[in-house]
């Protein structure tokens, strides 16, 4: 059973961290585990199931939230996990995160504290979202700050989503051998394609999301040319993680609840749904989309109509 | 588009509440919002998408949570969540129960206060859940508390896990309206069969245990001879408020996470997911499940082997 701790990144991909980077841990842990079953036959088999574990976050040995993950990568969804939160501004913010398994703790040292940490992490919400389903309530207030790049310069075009779609059906995955995970990737969009830039798994949606967030501030990679691909719901998290990250586009397999497509709508993000073989609903931004229908249920209504 | 506020109950189950149950509101609320979508073939048209809507809950005029929900039972909500956080051990704790859609409040009023809520409130955990994907730290620490009964007298067939695969294919529902939802039901467990009790769908799966678990607490129904169904994952917040609520069995669509599947087999609980017609896997607590295996699978090994 081969643990499959590295972010997967394609070979053209080699990121430099940003000048002041934290230092980080590389701790790694099995991510499958191995159980037994009965099944619908009376057979008595194996399976794989990912693995869950505990992470409980210490920010300058003060406990902040215990986050429950597959532990892929655990150092970048703890700085993610700070920067969406809005606990800090920057990563070089951090001078280290320390990631040890064997008591499930990261220990995050800043340079210079956070400020008000106290105040700024009091208001809960409960939220839709699967994982971090907990957004401290003042990161709803800094919507007013999030800028997104015009329609004009950043938008896609059909076939390039369906190459987006094609490239995620095709990624080799925990979700493939065990299910039970929720997928997150990160495209890089140009005029006539696209290029995957990493790939995470998590048992939370919003970790996979976190976690490419701290991989976008470790190494300086931007938004406005991006758009994201989720396995889950479009939900309001997922929505409101991703304009912070400057990221105008998201792509799900999965359906879109009602907060998702309001805030999406209110921001002028780009939401597709339903979004696998060729297929899809573009819920929201319709305006960043260069539709190139597909010639078949056109065909076929010529002939019936 | 007519809103469906009512929890579907089949005839023949008219529960009374216990005595000294808490005064409820019946808030209602539209349940489908109608959207605007473009699809691959370029065509414009509306769909329905659930509807999910912010509640605030005030304990005592105490700001306390604030759930995200479909708004199907928002009452019920409110009382199963106090419940399944511990915060009440009863509903008779409670005198009333409150809501307003037009300020999105939830108004709790006790009888007599909930002890030391401010200390009992203050440690987070963020768990792989959707929707409520927060629970109180001292939940995790009360699980020594659990009762479940014996393997013997709680037990199930597979013919009749059959039955309530087929119920639950059958049955109306938001999801199949709209998608995006999970759902949740309640089956009472009788030697040769089932019988649905209650069915709740919300945007998160942990609202609709947590509304689940505030209609038994009104009417006084135990879990010993039960058994969930769930459209979500079995993650370790399903096991656990399933174990609070006494209910032994779980049954899911979907799969599995490590912690949902270690919690239950401490606990002695019956776990199947991947559950969907009369396939199945048994994750856990295996001595609870009668084995009528399927007879086709076995008829071929007998020519292939």
């Amino acid at each position: 059973m081969p643990p499959l701790p590295e972010l997967r990144l394609p070979p053209a991909v080699a990121p430099v961290p940003v000048a002041g980077a934290p230092r980080l841990t590389q701790a790694r842990c099995e991510l499958l585990r191995e159980i037994r079953i009965v099944d619908e036959y009376g057979e008595h088999r194996s399976i794989h199931i990912p693995a869950e574990r505990p992470l409980t976050v210490f920010v300058d040995k003060r406990e902040l939230v215990t986050l429950m993950t597959l532990g892929q990568c655990p150092e970048l969804l703890v700085l993610g996990y700070l920067l969406n939160q809005r606990l800090i501004a920057s990563v070089q913010e951090v001078e280290s995160v320390t990631v040890d398994w064997d008591v499930g703790a990261a220990a995050v040292r800043t340079r210079h504290g956070v400020a008000d940490i106290e105040a700024r992490t009091a208001h809960r919400v409960v939220t839709t979202g699967c994982g971090q389903g907990t957004v401290f309530g003042d990161v709803m207030s800094q919507l007013h700050s999030v800028q997104l790049p015009d329609a004009q310069s950043a938008r896609i075009r059909q076939g390039t989503l369906n190459r987006m779609l094609e490239t995620m059906r095709q990624q080799d995955s925990i979700h493939r051998k065990a299910g039970s995970v929720h997928g997150c990737a990160l495209f890089r969009l140009q005029p006539q394609t696209s290029e995957m830039l990493v790939f995470v798994e998590d048992v939370g949606r919003h970790n996979a999301i976190d976690t490419i967030a701290g991989w976008m501030g470790l190494h300086g990679v931007g938004g406005a040319d991006k758009a994201f691909y989720t396995t889950g719901r479009l939900t309001s998290e997922m929505v409101m993680k991703s304009a912070q990250l400057g990221v105008p586009i998201i792509v799900s397999r999965n359906g879109v609840t009602a907060m998702g497509h309001e805030l999406a709508s209110r921001l002028g993000m780009a939401l597709f749904g339903r979004a696998a073989n060729r297929h899809f609903l573009c819920y929201a931004g319709a305006e960043r989309f260069d539709s190139e229908p597909e010639p078949e249920r056109a065909a076929v209504r010529v002939v019936s109509g």
